[in-house]
């Protein structure tokens, strides 16, 4: 199809609303549900098929003929079978020729052939205009109009006109087009629909590791040493009292481990005096989890939240306080406010609060729809400032939390520091580095390598310069 | 205008910087508001007015002319007149030949017409390019520059030139335009702004029923009952108790009635032995619902937490502690601490606020820039896999709250079950047939179905195969 | 390039899987950054420089040659060089001609020229294709892929084809192109990476201003007053007491001010007769920060919310509380249930907790993807009348909050009213104004006047129309 008969297509006074035909080859179940749907928006189909005889499967407003015959009724083919028959399509390469040919095929694993399967399908028939699309949408999908996850139809192909029709009947079926460019990004179109949050995974079985460890550590020194050593069968601070424990300290260790590979990524530039050398593997995969590793402790701080409002409506707490009053007003007391205590206890409160405050704001700002409108200046503005200003309240949150205990030798059971010290490692270490690299004597050399300076510039030619990522 | 008239403009130097003419048929509130805000982003407007005559309401900087004399002063011409009127235009035909003709008209009702009017317009000067758009920005809007809900500009037409010639005025003037595809999409562009929420009003609407019964259910029982046979007044409980009880009954049933669908069709097709029958359509009708019915169960939920939360600081309990304590203290007893008490409030509130946890999850996938951004496999693992256990840990949430009330027979009232009883059967009648779903010998030809197996298929060419929604 | 060979150039079978070759000027930061990734994406870069001699920033794989020799081999030059230095470009200009030249550049202040660089750059070489582009993206974000704010790269530029071919590149490079229409839109796409949060300015400088008064009003009187009269040292209210009475203050004031302007809007609107009027310049810029207000108002309600269930965990709060329980228990007292009390306290807290939901709802609302799927009749009637509702239901909360409080002269400590009244003083101004709005006999003429009608049309040609915004 050249461009004249394109435009006139287009150009064509068109009384009667009547869409172009689509032809479909193969029945399988997403070829009939993408017909059926095709039927329901308003386009002839056509289906090829190698038996012509009426299968009652096949929607019954379609035709069903050859794979020749239906080819020729069509400009749009709809190769709906696996990428193991492409080569059937052979012999049918002069009535293919000039035709678009919509390659819909998944793959069962990833990177399963070493060239996709549209762009098999391309060197098999160069002279049709193969397009990929279709291939993230579910039949299930298709058919219902629930399309919440998948109403976007990712497109590429070579062939810019080929790709404009396809993209048409793509909106003509209520769904959205997204261009995705030439044919090489079918590879990636196609092993899409294959992943299960791979972003996620290292971080996720991070904080399940973390997670374990810190639960069984809690457990054995908030429930199991006071049962030995106090004879008190805590047993049941499993449901909050430990998880409570788990979940701050998550919150904070997570938070310190996304502003870490920052404070690394420095001083390794500081250390070669250049930015123009590929970071260690491992860091490079630890600055591209950030953003991940960042909400799962959002995630944690926000259970930290609930799980401590809710005390006060536990039986234990209740327990607890009528038991304190009660002993109180038994032996004629009345205490005065220990004021000293009363700061304490609003100080780490307001502390805490407007650190999960920032924090909240920061989960904000990376939902996509929220990154997306704002640009670099102000990212980097709300990531790296108020990033910085949250993890500084919620450590100062801990410590005064801790309060005059970190002294106290009966808050070391067992010769083991408690939990919440643990936490504040991480976070520390981070923010001292971080003031040691706000010193003008560290951040100037530090901001002229980042701008491209080099402390000793090498000229041979073969060295694999490749620019670094520059920390945040 | 042809192809290459078109190229030549868009390659020729422009030292000037003006931009093309813009013609505007009719002076009416919103002819008048588009010509402003063009005039302010420099598109120099000719108005074609019946009267020539200057009215002091069209912006000063625009031109006032005959049709036909406007309109051969511009490509493209903004027809800014109501359907009624459309008839008048037919006399210019000849001068409108060619032209771009952009029908921004909307209708008074939903399908008022049964063409739409860009369509009426198309038909009626088949020789102007007609495209439809702007019909969904408001008057105010394009003025104010405060677009938040009304960026967007659905541009629809059968050619493309004059598609992307509109589409370059829209971002002339700051907007986004949204290509939806030929002029077919005219009629759901036509009525996209005459709609309120056509989605939410079956699930709000059945919200709204339940709330009331529900409501009244535990008025009679909280409050009436309690007046009658205690001879307590404890109206005030309409405030927050009272609301407090139906919050968590209501987001409880919705959880259920967004799984129980699914069950439903799981069945159905069981008994079929085939997917390849349509559902009846209370069912298709009540799939389509889901993800309302579920962002309204989590605004419950949300309403639950908070005013579960604020209860310490209610008057009433803190007078209900003090009493418990002060009679404690009198006398002079000390209870010990109640260990099945504590893990049960403990159990109960950890569930109760994990089951929460997840709720919000599948609230922000639902955001539609999250949904987005996952593929198919991941929606569906969060919305089946995270949802199911949302269901499970509030379910288990509402029946330890109720602990050993079950059985007590104080525990009904005027023989009734207490409101959170009736908040289970829905849930519980989901899980458990979910339950008996997964069981291998049931789960396995299940799956053969979706795949598309049919225990005994037909041939009669006379049914109505239409390919099924499978369950979720 | 004319259309053929551009039409060719997409048809030809592509059996290498090769990339068209990109030439870059300059060899800069961003210039060696953006070949980086164009070699890892696939494209052959040729850099044309000054000095042809190897230097080793250079990526190994590009190759360097004169500025002329490397635009020889390339259809698209990206010009990586600041704009001081684009007049060396001129001698070049036959060997540019009909090249796509990309303007990455950026300034360093807002409108540092009268024209844009890249209208500059088309002025200086008229028969080269200038496309903007890539100067939102940083370099850094280039190489590490975390794109989170800037995976959208604006591009404009007159020339159809030149711009696709630069959005083939965009996404070849992983990467999302946002076609921003002609060149007359690289002002607005070089001013964008400059900016800091530019609508928030007001809003939040007004914030911090009006914060500011009240916390030290709030100290003055809580704290400072306390302290003298009744010689109480709370001086640790700071920390948790006072920023807890002026956050709510904060919420409902900012809150109040999103829709007085309207009310000022509607008003002037009666006053004049007509709505062809601009409005003072201070009510613009007040309507067009109505969003920001609104946001910053969420902000401190949130926060009020938060610091106010945290109570009954403040030492504070468990001391007075056991205080006035012993004392009653050693008075040997039983105070009966304060019904009124009861009916106060229960009825301030709901109505605080559905203005808070309400308000919730408005910010959900407000995200760009969620505004973006609602129409104009949606928005308005979640904006309008939900945060109307909002407004009265807070406003409820405050003055039930106070109670019998207004009359009591103890409550004006240094004869000055209590800062929670402060609060009260716009959105009763507003809610009033606005119930007399909607009496029939001001809301007929409004509704008039907003859809056109002047109560004395004038027809003198001097006066400068401009349609007004109507009030929301």
């Amino acid at each position: 199809m050249n461009k004249t008969s394109s435009n006139t297509m287009a150009l064509a006074p068109n009384p009667s609303n009547k869409r172009e035909t689509v032809c479909i080859f193969g029945t399988g179940d997403f070829g009939r549900a993408l017909g059926h749907k095709m039927i329901q928006s308003g386009y002839p189909v056509v289906y090829g098929s190698r038996s012509t005889q009426i299968s009652n499967l096949i929607p019954k407003d379609a035709e069903v003929l050859g794979h020749a015959e239906a080819a020729q009724k069509a400009a749009v083919i709809i190769v709906a079978i696996q990428r193991q028959h492409y080569n059937f399509l052979a012999p049918l390469a002069e009535v293919l020729h000039g035709k678009v040919l919509v390659d819909i095929s998944n793959n069962l694993k990833l990177n399963q052939y070493p060239e996709s399967n549209a762009e098999h399908l391309a060197q098999l028939l160069p002279g049709s205009k193969v397009v990929k699309g279709f291939n993230t949408v579910s039949a299930w999908a298709l058919q219902s109009g629930t399309l919440d996850a998948s109403r976007q139809v990712f497109i590429c192909g070579d062939d810019v006109e080929a790709k404009q029709m396809v993209m048409n009947i793509v909106r003509g079926l209520g769904l959205t087009p997204v261009d995705k460019g030439s044919l090489l990004a079918a590879q990636e179109i196609e092993n899409y629909p294959l992943q299960l949050f791979p972003m996620w995974k290292f971080p996720i079985f991070l904080s399940l590791g973390l997670g374990l460890f810190f639960f069984f550590y809690s457990l054995a020194l908030d429930v199991i040493h006071t049962y030995i050593y106090e004879n008190n069968n805590f047993l049941f601070f499993i449901a909050i009292t430990v998880p409570n424990r788990v979940f701050p300290v998550m919150a904070l260790t997570l938070l310190g481990l996304v502003y870490l590979p920052g404070i690394f990524a420095a001083i390794i530039q500081l250390y070669r005096g250049t930015k123009y050398r590929r970071f260690p593997n491992w860091l490079d995969k630890w600055m591209l989890a950030r953003k991940q590793l960042g909400l799962i402790a959002l995630a944690f701080a926000s259970l930290h939240a609930v799980f401590t409002l809710v005390t006060p409506l536990r039986a234990f707490a209740s327990w607890r306080t009528s038991r304190q009053i009660i002993s109180q007003a038994l032996s004629n007391e009345t205490v005065p406010l220990d004021h000293t205590n009363a700061w304490l206890s609003d100080s780490y409160l307001a502390m805490g609060m407007l650190g999960f405050f920032l924090f909240v704001l920061l989960g904000i700002t990376s939902l996509p729809s929220v990154s997306n409108s704002v640009n670099w200046r102000e990212f980097r503005f709300v990531q790296s400032k108020l990033g910085y200003l949250a993890l500084i309240l919620c450590t100062a949150h801990t410590m005064i939390y801790g309060g005059k205990w970190f002294l106290n030798p009966s808050a070391y059971k067992w010769y083991l520091p408690d939990i919440y010290m643990l936490s504040l490692v991480v976070p520390c270490a981070v923010l001292v580095v971080k003031f040691v690299l706000i010193f003008p004597c560290v951040d100037k050399p530090l901001t002229r390598i980042r701008q491209g300076w080099e402390r000793k510039p090498r000229y041979s030619e073969q060295s694999n310069y490749i620019i670094n990522k520059s920390a945040v």
